[in-house]
C-alpha cells in the first residue's frame, strides 16, 4: 500500500503513514499526544486540526460536528479523515499537548524497607581440600551477612556466576529478592539502588524515580496515556481490546512502552541509567491494571464486572517488556472489584482509614467516582459511573484541566474566572462547571430540577447583574462565560442546559454512591470526621461549590482536605516497603465492595440526588 | 561461500555442506550419529569413511593413521576430511551406529508422590452480589479440595484465565506446583500426567517416558550424545565450551535437541503427545550437567576442579529450550562435586547406602570413574581418572560395547570369544580386554609389572596352548585373538603390549581410589558388604576377570552385585516423588569428596595398584 507524508505543524514533525490512515493514527505513530474522549468515534469533535495542503471534502461527522465556517477554514477531524495524499496538517492549539498533572500528595510516616537487598560478597578461592561450588562459595559468603541460609540462585544467575567471579575477581554485589539471588554484579554496588512508582491514570501516566536505600524522590515524569488513541474511557478499551484483533496487545504495549520511555526520561535527567532501576510498583485502576499487564479485562465491562484478578502480583519485568535491571521485579498492587482499583488501594494505603476509629470519607473523582467510606472496624466502597462531564468532556465548551481551560469562576460584583496557565480561555474544565452551576444554583438562577430559569423569572437581586448572560442556545438557554471576542478561538465560551443536565448527572451518580455506603454501614454525616478528596479532580475543585451542587454532601464542607495524587503516594509507600506493599493485599481484603447496581433503591436514590437543594 | 551436496551410503542420505567443513561436521547435520573419540583431532583413527566420489590427498594425519592399502582403497578420516566439492561417502560398518544400551535397573520401594499435581475445579458464576475476580473464585474452588489457600499464579496463568473460564464453562484442571497455579486446561485432564527421566551420559542418553500418575514406565528411548562431534569426553567438551565462539552454546543446544527428539520419539511411541509431559529429571555427570543447562563449565577442567553449582534445581523448560508441557518443571538433581556428578547422586539414591548399616562399595567405570564407599555412618566419594580403555578407545583394536565388539573372552582348551549381535568380530571392547588380560595373568602370561613373557619363558602348561598366539607387534609383543581371515574389516584383532599398559593405568587409577576411600575412612576389605557394579561397563564386565588383574579387591569378588544403569533409575525415582527428589539434596550433602590428587601417597598407591598381583 502507499505510504505519503504528513507534515505536522508548528514544528515541522514529519511522518510517513499509509493510505487510508486517519490524520489521529499518524499523530499517534508521530508520538504526538492528544486527546480522544471519544476513541477516535468522530462524536466529541475534540481533535480538530487544520488541514493546511491536501484537504479534502468533509465526512458526515465532520459535517454535523463542524460549522460551516470552520470547514471552509481547513478545519478537520482528525480521527475521521483519511489520509489520502501527501499532507500538511496544523495541531490546533498546541499547548493543549500538556498536561497538568498533579503531583503533591500527602505525607505519611513509614520505615523503608526495600523488596530487593543488595549485599556485597568476597568469595573464597577454591582450593583441592576445599572443593565446594563457585555457587556454594557465594551462599557462603552471603549466609554470613545474615539470615540468608536457604538462598537460591535462578537459572540466569548460575549461568553468569563463573565468568563473573573470575572476571570481578571474587568481589561481587549479589541483589537478592525474597530468598532468590537475581542479580550479580561485579565490585560493590549496594549504593546504588532505584526504583519507579508509577500510577497509571485512564488519561495520564506519573512516575516516580525513588532512591531504595534512602527512600527520597529524585524525580517526577509523566505523559498522557497513549492508550487514548483507542478509546477515551476504561469501556471503549474494554471494547478495542476484546474486539480488535490484537487490540489487547496493542494496548498493553501502548502503556509499557510509555512506562518505558518515562523510565528513560526519569533516568535521563538524574543522570543515571536505567539498569540502576530495581524496583517498580503499579496503582491502577482496574481496567488500566489489567491492560498493563496484558489481561484481557472484558469480564469488566459486561456484568457483573468482574476483573480476572485483584490480588496484588510481584512479576518479572521481561514478562512485561519493562527495561530495568534484569534482576529487577514489578510489584503491582490489588485491585479491590472491577471499578475499585489498585489506585483506590494505593490511596488507602496513602491514608489509612483502617487504622483510624474515627470515619472517613474518600473520593477520587473521575469519569468513574471511587469511594470509601471507613474506619479501623469496616470499610465499604463503591464505584459510582459519574461519566466524563467532571473532565471536560460531552461539555458543549469543556476540555481537560490544561492550559487555557477555566478552572475557577467566582460570581462577585463582576463574574470573574480564572485561566489554567492565564491568556485567553478556550474551554471549561470540570472545577468551573462546578463553580459555575453552584454559582448559578446560589444566585436562583436555577430550579431545584437544574432548569435555567427565564430572565423575567429571575427574582434574586444578586443574580440580576448576571440577567444579560442569559443567552438563548439551541432552542434553550445558556449562560455565557465569555463572548467570541474574549477567548483564544473567537467562539464563546459558555455552560448550556445540557452542560447541566450533564453535571446534575455526574454528581447525582457520586452523591447516590455516598449516600448508599452511609445507609448500608448506618453511618450518619455527622459521624465522619474526615473528607479526603484525592486525584486531580479533587485536588482542583472548590469544596463550597462541590457542597452547593450536592457532589458532597453540605454538612462536611468544612471537614475536606485534599490529598493530591494519593494513588502516586501510596505507589510510592508500596515501592519503598515490602511490608507495605503486603498490607496493601490486608487492606484490599478488607474493603466490602457494593455494587451499586445491585442495590434495590439505587435508581430512586441517585434521582433523587441529581436534584439540586436550593436555600 | 559455496554449498556442496554429500550423498551417505548406504541409504543416500543427501546433505548440503559449506566447502571447508569436514565430512564430520556434514554427518552431524545430517543427523548420523557417530563415535568420535578424540573429538575430531585426527588422532583415534576411528572415523574411518570410504570416500566412493570426490577423493582427495590423504592429509598427514591420515597418511599416519591409515595403512596405504586403506588410503588407495579412497578410505578417509571423516574429521580430517574437507569438503571441497560433490562427494559420496560410505559409513564403513553402519551397524557401529547403534549402540547397545543398559537399561535394567534395581528395584526400590517407594511412594510415589510426583512434584507437579493437578486438580480439576468447577468455578463458580460471578454475581452482582458475588463479584470475586476470576482468579478468586478459582483458589475458592480449590482451596475446598485441600491445603490449598495460598496459591499464586504467574503471569502467563492469568493471562489465559478469563478466556479459558469461559470457553470451558467454568470446568478446568489445574497444574500445580508448590504453590503456583502453573498450568489451566479445559475440562477434566487429571487422569493424564506423564514425565521423562534422563540420564545424560557423556556417551550415550537414556530417556524413560512415566506416568507421574501411577509410577509406570512406559518407554525406554535413547541416543547418542550428539556433543560428541566436539569432543568425545568431558575435557574436550569443556575445552570446546571455553575456547570456540558459541561453543557453550552449541553444546547446550545439541544435548537439548537431542532429549527435545527423545521425548517426541517416547511420546510418539506410547501414541500420546508431547504436551502431556509434565515433569523431567535429569541425571548426568558434572559437564553433562552444566553443558544441559547452558553453564559454562570451564572451572571443571582446571585444578581444583570446581563446579558452578552442586545444589537440585529446578527449571522452567522454556529456559531451556525444552518442548513439553508449558506448566511443566525440569528437575536437575544435585551434583557431588566437580567430577562427582548428579548421576552419582542418582546411583545412591536408587541404591541407598546412607539407609544401611554395612558398608556398601558403589563404582560407576567409564572413562573417569566415580567410586563410592559408604554406610549411614559416612559416605566418601571420588573421582578416579581410568581414562578410556574400559570404552575401547586408545586401545590398538578396541571398540565400544557396541555390535561387532568381542565382549567377553574365555581361555579353555581353546581360546574362545563372543561377539555383541554374533557374527565376525570388528575389534574389542572393555569388558573383552578385561577377560582377556586376566586369562593372560593367570597363565602367567604376563610379569608383575604387565610385560608379555617371551613365548621361550612360558612356563604355565595351560599357557603353552596359547603360545603360537604370542606375535610381534611393532617390535613388541601381542596376544592375537583373531586373524585376518576370521573378521569383519580383513584386519587382525590382538591384544597389545600397549593395550595392557593402558588397561593397567585405567585399573590402577580405580584401584587406588577404592585403596583411598578405605584408606581413609578406616574400612578394611571384610567390612565391605556388597559392591555394587553400576553403568554400562560395570553391568558387562566378568567379576572374576576385574579381580584376576586388580581392578576390584580379590575378598570381594563374591560381593559384587550388577545394578544395570543405576543413574537411570535414580533418576526415576527423583521424577517420581518429590521427596526423594528433595532426599538426594540430603544425600549429596552428605558426602564427602576426596579429590585423589590432593591426596599426599595418591602416586605411590596408584603406581602399586598398576601391577598385577601373580599367584
Amino acid at each position: 500500500m502507499k505510504d505519503f507524508r504528513i507534515i505536522f505543524q508548528p514544528g515541522a514533525l514529519r511522518q510517513q503513514a499509509a493510505a487510508g490512515t486517519s490524520i489521529m493514527e499518524a499523530m499517534s505513530q508521530a508520538g504526538l499526544e492528544s486527546d480522544f474522549p471519544c476513541g477516535g468515534m468522530g462524536k466529541c469533535g475534540k481533535c480538530r486540526v487544520k488541514v493546511i495542503e491536501g484537504l479534502a471534502k468533509p465526512t458526515s461527522a465532520e459535517q454535523s460536528r463542524l460549522t460551516r465556517q470552520e470547514l471552509e477554514d481547513g478545519i478537520r477531524l482528525a480521527c475521521m479523515t483519511e489520509i489520502q495524499e501527501d499532507m500538511v496538517v496544523e495541531i490546533l492549539n498546541p499547548k493543549q499537548l500538556k498536561h497538568n498533572i498533579l503531583m503533591n500528595s500527602v505525607d505519611r510516616p513509614f520505615s523503608v524497607q526495600p523488596h530487593l537487598r543488595k549485599f556485597f560478597a568476597e568469595v573464597s578461592q577454591p582450593t583441592l581440600s576445599e572443593h565446594k561450588s563457585d555457587w556454594q562459595r557465594l551462599r557462603e559468603s552471603l549466609a554470613a551477612q545474615g539470615d540468608m541460609n536457604n538462598l537460591k540462585a535462578p537459572l540466569s544467575t548460575l549461568r553468569r556466576l563463573p565468568d563473573m567471579l573470575r572476571e570481578a575477581n571474587n568481589k561481587l554485589t549479589t541483589v537478592v529478592y525474597d530468598s532468590e539471588v537475581l542479580g550479580l554484579e561485579p565490585g560493590n554496588t549496594t549504593e546504588t539502588m532505584l526504583g519507579m512508582a508509577f500510577d497509571i491514570g485512564t488519561t495520564t501516566i506519573v512516575g516516580y524515580l525513588m532512591d531504595l536505600n534512602s527512600g527520597k524522590e529524585l524525580e517526577v515524569v509523566s505523559t498522557l496515556n497513549p492508550q487514548a488513541q483507542y478509546g477515551g474511557d476504561v469501556i471503549s478499551r474494554i471494547t478495542y481490546a476484546g474486539k480488535q484483533e490484537n487490540g489487547l496487545a496493542s494496548l498493553h504495549k501502548a502503556v509499557t512502552d510509555a512506562i518505558n520511555k518515562l523510565i528513560g526520561e526519569a533516568a535521563g535527567r538524574a543522570g543515571t541509567s536505567r539498569t540502576n532501576i530495581y524496583g517498580i510498583s503499579i496503582a491502577a485502576n482496574t481496567t488500566m491494571h489489567h491492560l498493563f499487564l496484558g489481561i484481557n479485562p472484558r469480564s469488566i465491562g459486561v456484568s457483573p464486572y468482574v476483573s480476572a484478578v485483584n490480588q496484588g502480583l510481584v512479576v518479572d519485568p521481561s514478562e512485561l517488556g519493562l527495561e530495568i535491571n534484569g534482576a529487577g521485579q514489578v510489584f503491582v498492587l490489588p485491585n479491590i472489584a472491577g471499578f475499585v482499583g489498585a489506585d483506590t488501594t494505593a490511596v488507602l494505603l496513602a491514608t489509612e482509614p483502617d487504622r483510624r476509629e474515627d470515619v472517613t470519607l474518600i473520593l477520587d473523582i473521575g469519569t468513574n467516582g471511587e469511594i470509601v467510606l471507613g474506619s479501623s472496624k469496616k470499610m465499604v466502597a463503591c464505584s459510582a459511573a459519574a461519566g466524563p462531564a467532571f473532565e471536560g468532556a460531552q461539555i458543549t465548551n469543556g476540555m481537560r484541566g490544561a492550559v487555557g481551560a477555566i478552572d475557577h469562576i467566582k460570581f462577585g460584583d463582576n463574574l470573574e474566572f480564572t485561566v489554567i496557565g492565564g491568556g485567553s480561555p478556550a474551554g471549561i474544565c470540570g472545577s468551573a462547571l462546578l463553580d459555575g452551576v453552584a454559582g448559578l444554583v446560589e444566585l436562583g438562577m436555577l430550579n431545584k430540577r437544574g432548569k435555567f430559569l427565564m430572565p423575567d423569572q429571575l427574582t434574586n437581586p444578586e443574580s440580576l447583574r448576571f440577567k444579560d448572560r442569559l443567552i438563548e442556545y439551541e432552542g434553550t438557554w445558556a449562560f455565557l462565560l465569555a463572548d467570541a471576542g474574549e477567548t483564544l478561538h473567537g467562539r464563546p465560551i459558555m455552560i448550556t442546559q445540557n452542560d447541566i443536565r450533564e453535571l446534575q448527572l455526574a454528581k447525582g451518580a457520586i452523591a447516590a454512591g455516598v449516600r448508599i455506603l452511609m445507609e448500608s454501614s448506618g453511618i450518619q454525616p455527622e459521624d465522619i470526621k474526615e473528607v479526603l478528596l484525592a486525584g486531580a479532580f479533587g485536588n482542583y475543585l472548590n469544596p463550597h461549590s462541590a457542597c452547593v451542587i450536592g457532589l458532597i454532601p453540605r454538612e462536611l464542607e468544612t471537614k475536606i482536605r485534599m490529598i493530591g495524587n494519593g494513588a502516586g503516594t501510596g505507589a510510592k509507600i508500596a515501592l519503598l516497603s515490602a511490608g507495605e506493599f503486603s498490607r496493601a493485599g490486608d487492606i484490599a481484603a478488607a474493603v466490602s465492595f457494593i455494587e451499586l447496581g445491585s442495590y434495590s433503591r439505587f435508581n430512586i436514590i441517585f434521582a433523587e440526588n441529581t436534584y439540586f437543594k436550593l436555600d
